[in-house]
């Protein structure tokens, strides 16, 4: 069973106070890196898994992309993202990302930013991007960083001074589900280690491009708390091409 | 300055005690993915960069292959690897990594183990090792996983029971040296990101192929403390090729 977090209320709620939904993508973190890892989206069809609010979609159209599907589990992120695509052409669609089936070939650009760590089977995943991207696509994604994923508490251990000591890591090779805390309890998520993200894209059929574990952007860096983020990654971006043109 | 620790006769020595110095290959806790990631050597020209006792080239030569230079900065250690290799055409070199310097198109396959994280400039490295590799042929190499260069410390926080409670990770972005101990103290490394390893890689121009962070083997994992291996990756592995045939 698909959980789908986003539509009880008090996530919902909680997930519409954060900087990443308040301000769009400048509120992300991992923005700035993600960004220029796009590819030339001028005249493209795009396809965006998770889309949640829609913000990569909004993007993609001021960027000229000429067709735009977002997909989405949660009927209210995708009400509010209807909301803030009036008036454009994008499509919005209600379905677990797992549950995807499009035409071969159909997409320039699958992106997704920040959802596959909510899905237990990431190798049919890039499956099925492979299938439907054109060749000479790209498959560009973020997701919490595996040292990030790894334990269920995903926090500092601190220091009497209440200061960050280190990110204590443990469990990485023991990949699957976590129940973690992320603006609520009972948030399920599933961890995976580089190797099968990496090896998985690959072995879709995949040409590794590059991958990123971003740091904060040099303007935030003065942010309280944001220097901490030097010390660990807490995102993971990939970037691969479907080989031909 | 390249620091030359393995000629120190405390650092030699004590490298001397260990299980892969008095067992070789089979002493190794990574060997068994390695050597399920390397291509067929028959009849193949190899390179081994930091070649040690010379257990990758003995290895090399027992699978046929048709000629191995190793290359190493420490002149005991190829005093080592020469009495093991008597009888063998097995060549090796005295010279630092970064000091290589071949024809173009000279190898098959390219390898290291365990020997860039005593180099600064990976790039550079990387560079060298496309040009003397045969278009089709093979770069494989292993290091200290980043999530285990990143601290200087180097080991776990430890519960008042004696047992680990977890790696700590910190410092992680801050790419560059690290003095550690290792065998001995003051043993200079460098740390990198996996992102600086695998898009370094990618950027001479090679094809990633694969990476590892290997787990022991099923048949150790009841030796003592070797579960703990479980918890965070102590090895990094990437397999990459240079296009073409």
């Amino acid at each position: 069973m698909k959980q789908n977090k986003y539509d009880e209320p008090d996530f919902f709620d909680a997930y519409g106070r954060m900087d990443r939904s308040v301000k769009g993508l400048i509120g992300a973190g991992e923005w700035h890196v993600l960004q220029g890892m796009l590819p030339e989206l001028q005249g493209r069809s795009v396809l965006d898994l998770g889309c949640g609010y829609g913000w990569h979609c909004l993007y993609a159209r001021d960027q000229g992309a000429s067709d735009i599907i977002g997909i989405d589990i949660s009927e209210k992120m995708l009400e509010k993202a209807a909301s803030l695509a009036e008036g454009t052409n994008i499509e919005y669609r209600r379905l677990p990302i797992e549950d995807i089936s499009f035409p071969s070939g159909r997409f320039d650009v699958v992106m997704s930013s920040l959802a596959f760590h909510y899905v237990a089977d990431f190798a049919a995943i890039c499956a099925k991007v492979y299938e439907c991207l054109k060749p000479g696509g790209t498959f560009l994604f973020s997701v919490e960083h595996p040292v990030f994923t790894a334990r269920e508490e995903q926090s500092w251990v601190y220091g009497d001074d209440g200061e960050p000591l280190y990110w204590p890591l443990d469990n990485y090779q023991s990949e699957g589900r976590r129940v973690t805390s992320f603006l609520t309890d009972n948030v399920v998520k599933y961890h995976r280690t580089m190797t099968t993200y990496i090896n998985s894209v690959i072995g879709a059929g995949f040409t590794l491009q590059a991958i990123a574990e971003p740091e904060p952007a040099p303007d935030k860096l003065d942010l309280p708390g944001m220097r901490d983020e030097l010390r660990r990654p807490m995102f993971f971006i990939v970037s691969a091409t479907k080989s031909g043109r």
